[in-house]
């Protein structure tokens, strides 16, 4: 269990921890709308694609309990309108418009309800979707634990940890899951920049867990692997696509293909609600260009030279080929493909952890 | 022609550019002793195989300066301690020691001399050094400009330009040949963390030069090329081994394995002075690991969690097969291995470009 909330609700308003300062400071910003939510969400106070998507559901909630007031027609109009505002705050996790789906589902199943009615049940739903985020990250935890051998020593980019969730984490939730099960690991942490979540946010987490963590550059990844000092890469989604194909962090892909070269497995840890079966391949999801302004220096401190300008892509694809095994609260999907994750997306919620494919052999094992 | 001088001899003693204020500031730190210089080395006032290696010829003529109204044996003794000190201020870039043992020849070929002439001599030699290794990179340039297309989007690493050597640079030099033959190309340059030679001195070069470049992230190469954004990639070098092996700043590698994934040429531009024929192969090259706090902040900035480490390994080894072509003041090497290396050396430095070997046509491209 963190010692800290990533998103929390209190006095009726939606309170998120303000990674931008960690781990200087762990301070809380409050939000009583869904434009706060939505800034916040922009503004990356909160990152991570589950924690984005919870941060958008409670986002609506607030819209409902401001106007608990007012008349039906003028509070449904309220509501399109913070659809709107969330749904465009950052375009690459999928997580957010499946939490804005879930609260529009349950607006529709309510109906022309009285405002003050819909407002509680939109909240309601936004605890749920909270809750069963981070119920779902032991769950998938406890698949991908499985996978983890003891002693291992573990490469993870960027935070996939309770920090981009609700709590316990997806990459990092494994990771825990594996300690808890009495497994020994140490945790090698790319600082991945340009945000430097890794250094940051999960090197804090894994500290305050007790968990070995040593920061590396991004680019010394490679260095590390062809010296045989990583034995399993395991990291977040923000969002795979139908063939299997996974939306990470920038910098993500570089590892897929430098883990199949030394022949290390690559995970992907995530929840159902990160995977989009309306996008058919990686090719075609969108990849968010934030400005450049975080790639020429850091925290207001400039190093690149006036003038000279940077490209910010965040997010980049890694071909489902390179994925050793997706890891979902629905169990361990070996070899993710078009086929596979069609499987995995109809043995409904209720089914038995798929168990179905076989491992994939590296091609090429080396170090 | 850069309008800086990397280093410069000055009023009887030696003034780097120091490396580590740039670009904010362009101050030179003088050094009137071989201790000055073998400091200046290791803290990065100068940096790059080539100019580290000119710096380290003019800390043995300092010292020869400093004792030349002393006796031959005390002079002697002095140089030997210099040459003790020099060599062990960085390990990789083979250049320190190629640039001591010229030193050391010129010595040994001066015999039990007076003071006074050794250390005229000795300074002659390392103005020699510096005015070869500047000469050195335009006659690399232009053999390395032929392979750059016209209109070419050219991904570069750290930073292989004038402020790495003597003057022109390496990498950067064959860009700005190109440039200077008539080409458009564009640039982009891996910020090359952690010491952000890419986003503070690869930049502010080419900025200066009008030549357009953009700075990412080094984890955003694998994303650009996938997306066709990257014709050619160019790198420097701080040792090739007599296999063909490069070892080159932190990341090298990754972008070695990507390129070849998606098609790309990799070329390696160094004179032949950071060839190192005594040693076999990439793995056998010592490898600096510095210390962690280059890694968990910058420039006094710490923004990982206190308590919590980090490695720093600053160079990596492509291993040959990935390097399509080795650029050097004779012509270019395409597929270096070991028998063409051995060719490379033995041609002579009055023979002709060494154009033998066939182009390696790329595995699998792809983008």
């Amino acid at each position: 269990m963190a010692a800290f909330d990533t998103l929390r609700w209190r006095d009726g308003r939606l309170e998120l921890l303000d990674q931008r300062a960690l781990p200087a400071a762990a301070n809380y910003v409050g939000c009583d709308s869904a434009r706060a939510v939505a800034e916040g969400i922009r503004d990356m106070v909160v990152r991570g694609a589950p924690a984005i998507g919870c941060a958008a559901a409670y986002g609506v909630a607030l819209e409902a309990g401001r106007l608990r007031a007012s008349t039906f027609p003028d509070l449904a109009a309220a509501l399109e309108a913070a659809h709107g505002l969330l749904a465009a705050s950052r375009p690459t996790a999928v997580n957010l418009s499946w939490a804005l789906a879930r609260m529009r589902g349950r607006q529709a199943a309510l109906g022309a309800c009285a405002p003050g009615v819909l407002a509680d049940e939109l909240l309601a739903e936004a605890h749920r979707i909270r809750e069963e985020d981070e119920r779902l990250n032991h769950v998938l935890g406890a698949h991908g634990a499985a996978l983890i051998p003891d002693g291992a020593r573990i490469l993870t980019h960027c935070n996939a940890g309770a920090l981009a969730t609700a709590g316990h984490g997806t990459a990092l939730g494994v990771i825990r899951s594996a300690v808890a099960a009495g497994k020994a690991v140490s945790v090698y942490a790319d600082e991945t920049r340009p945000f430097l979540q890794g250094a940051r946010l999960t090197a804090w987490e894994l500290a305050q867990d007790g968990i070995p963590v040593t920061v590396i550059v991004d680019a010394a990844a490679g260095h590390l692997m062809s010296r045989g000092e990583i034995d399993v890469v395991i990291v977040g989604a923000d969002r795979v696509a139908a063939n299997g194909d996974v939306a990470n962090k920038i910098g993500t892909y570089p590892l897929a293909v430098l883990a199949r070269r030394h022949g290390l497995p690559f995970y992907v840890a995530c929840p159902l609600s990160s995977v989009d079966p309306a996008i058919g391949r990686g090719a075609d999801i969108p990849i968010e260009e934030r400005l450049g302004d975080e790639v020429t220096g850091h925290d207001g401190v400039r190093w690149a030279p006036a003038g000279v300008g940077a490209r910010n892509p965040v997010f980049d694809v890694t071909p489902a080929a390179l994925v050793s095994a997706l890891i979902t609260e629905r169990g361990v999907t070996h070899a993710p493909d078009r086929a596979r994750m069609r499987s995995l997306l109809e043995s409904g919620r209720a089914a038995a952890p798929v168990r179905a494919s076989s491992p994939r052999s590296p091609r090429s094992p080396r170090r």
